[in-house]
């Protein structure tokens, strides 16, 4: 059973592995809230997820520890386990998908794991894991449906709890329920007028649906950009600890966690991957009842490839008229680029890319111009293209 | 004078004000070391800017304080000085030139300060800064050539020496030299066998030129990615300071720059802006003698605006590899975009675009296709285009 004594033996155990992480006052994210972080990005490993895998690996018994442990995943939890297992001396061995990005390969084996390839997706790694575990007497570490696990998540509640009086809510990204039960349970048995509010994303609302329903929901299905909470199910524990400490879940889309990742990435210099923002997502986006009150959002985690990240700030400066992209239909006759980009240069905005599209049935006679820009605003980008328009050209 | 007793002062006044930001040790960035971070870039304001006008202006007398403080700037020496002057409850104005970008007026008007547009460029904004000055009395806030600001960029060589023990070198970006002088006067008044070391850029060695010439040298231009450094000469008191106290001065490359914002984004999940990232870059490319070191990079600041950190990374992916694009010549005839698509796909490769460019010179017959695409590395760049060739294409 989880207890209290639990979460705050987890604390003393986690002391010499783990970073206790600062809150971080954000001002201009959500400026109706007093905004607080609790900068789990900023973790070792780069996530919250090793405080659960190092507390479960350090309550192994000796023998089970001499077996060593097992897990499986591509993101987060395999590097908290390896890093987990490595500061308590004993092997680990992580099963992944062959698809997975090499990065996090390279990532789990830097931190000490033995990394077993498994040809397939996710499940194939998994039934991999459990076959090795079988076979081999290994203890395999679940990703978040484990007292122990939840136990450690809980230590972040601890800590936020001793970093800042007066809290209002607490507010954190959901996947499977390990962090969001955790934190739940630890603030509602040491101050149970504190919120917890858990944040998931539309593309993945399978603790959203099971606590609406009231029994465990599964989703045939999971599309996100926060993959590291694109869960298909709740554990059985954190469901039932989230049924009777949480106090709302509630959904933000992909395109808030995208402007919510690029204002950390802004406001307060830090990076967050797509689950890490979600709950700063909840705040700024209006999600919840927080106006004027004292909040502290958990950023989960900030790892995020850069191949996505850059992929993240471009449809952030899309969708705040920062860049834009205009198709301008031509005569065919000399002269028009020059015009074209005169118009442009004399009002400020800076052209990034220019492709001439010739022969296109819409246009038999013509052809069409794509402008790249880097532009100031909605505002901006409407001002060049009114100023295009009355000089005759056409935007399609 | 500069004084030890100021730099401790500095920390007095300055505790109600800044945050103290706390050193981050920092792996995978350069294994041969053992690196850690001073995060100004976690600073409020972003930037270490805010310490030394602060306290520049903490020491104003109150007459002084009743008219008020001006500064020139569009940068991070802006939003301090209008912090400062909000935080001690006077009036400040800052001067920009009207080419600034609107989010860095915004974001100076945020801290309270009132801002004076000056058609023309820095060096009109300075001009009119000046006149305002004589003109109504206001105290002007030198960005680094004073001795009380200096004092203020100084209590961070205390925070580093009272968060860590048995430091060999601290290594510091340098623009004017404030932050330069004010760390290497502390550090060698308290410790003087720790090293210190400042950084510039190749498009801006105003400071490297001038120490090695033993007199004030002036750049004609500067030109770097690393704009919050792009100063064409040092002032009189942080040149003297770093003549007598500074270990050495050395030079980076604004690729170099780009691949350390890269790894700090990566490894540490943090935003550094170009300057901020100098002394990062310094140690990852092995420029100066730290091999086996502990070693503190100050990381200075992180006010980089996202179309340039856009730029950033897209050059980092590129310069690694993990993007690429390629030209390919083409016979006219059907079934060619299929052909290569299938050959990219079964390697592994993602396609992010694609274009035709028909009617090119140096190839009456036929035309070029573009594909543009994410890849693991150079390797696997490497293996897709020897495979293309085996199948025949050519590529340009």
């Amino acid at each position: 059973m989880l207890s209290l004594d639990k979460v705050f033996n987890a604390q003393t155990v986690l002391k010499n592995i783990i970073r206790e992480t600062k809150l971080v006052r954000a001002y201009g994210i959500a400026p109706d809230s007093e905004l607080y972080l609790k900068p789990e990005n900023l973790q070792i490993t780069g996530s919250f997820k090793v405080r659960g895998s190092a507390y479960k690996i350090a309550m192994l018994s000796e023998e089970e520890k001499a077996k060593g442990v097992i897990a499986c995943s591509a993101g987060n939890h395999a590097q908290g386990v390896a890093l987990a297992a490595t500061k308590n001396g004993i092997k680990s061995l992580i099963c992944l998908p062959d698809s997975a990005p090499i990065s996090k390969v390279e990532a789990t084996k830097g931190f000490g794991a033995d990394v077993c390839l498994v040809a397939g997706c996710y499940d194939d790694a998994y039934r991999k894991a459990l076959e090795l575990k079988e076979k081999e007497g290994y203890t395999f570490v679940h990703p978040f449906d484990d007292e122990n696990v939840i136990a450690g998540q809980g230590t972040i509640a601890l800590e936020i709890l001793n970093d800042l009086d007066n809290i209002d809510a607490i507010v954190v990204p959901v996947g499977g329920g390990g962090l969001l039960s955790g934190i739940a349970y630890t603030v509602k048995q040491i101050r149970p007028s504190v919120k917890v509010y858990g944040v998931q994303v539309k593309g993945a609302p399978s603790m959203y649906n099971s606590l609406k329903a009231g029994k465990i929901a599964y989703l045939k299905s999971v599309q996100t950009i926060a993959d590291g909470i694109a869960v298909k199910e709740p554990g059985e524990n954190t469901f039932a600890i989230a049924s009777e400490y949480v106090d709302d879940v509630v959904l933000v889309s992909d395109d808030e966690v995208a402007s919510a990742i690029l204002a950390l990435i802004e406001k307060q210099k830090m990076i967050a991957e797509g689950a890490g923002a979600t709950a700063v997502a909840a705040v700024m986006f209006d999600k919840l009842p927080l106006k004027g009150k004292r909040v502290v959002c958990v950023v989960s985690g900030g790892n995020i490839d850069v191949t996505s990240l850059s992929r993240v700030i471009d449809r952030g400066l899309l969708n705040s008229g920062r860049s834009s992209s205009l198709l301008i239909e031509l005569i065919d006759k000399p002269g028009q680029l020059k015009e074209i980009s005169r118009i442009i240069a004399d009002l400020g905005g800076n052209v990034t890319g220019v492709h001439y599209e010739k022969g296109n049935t819409k246009s038999v006679n013509g052809c069409f111009l794509r402008i790249e820009m880097e532009t100031r605003d909605y505002d901006h980008v409407n001002l060049i293209t009114e100023s295009l328009k009355k000089e005759g050209f056409k935007i399609v």
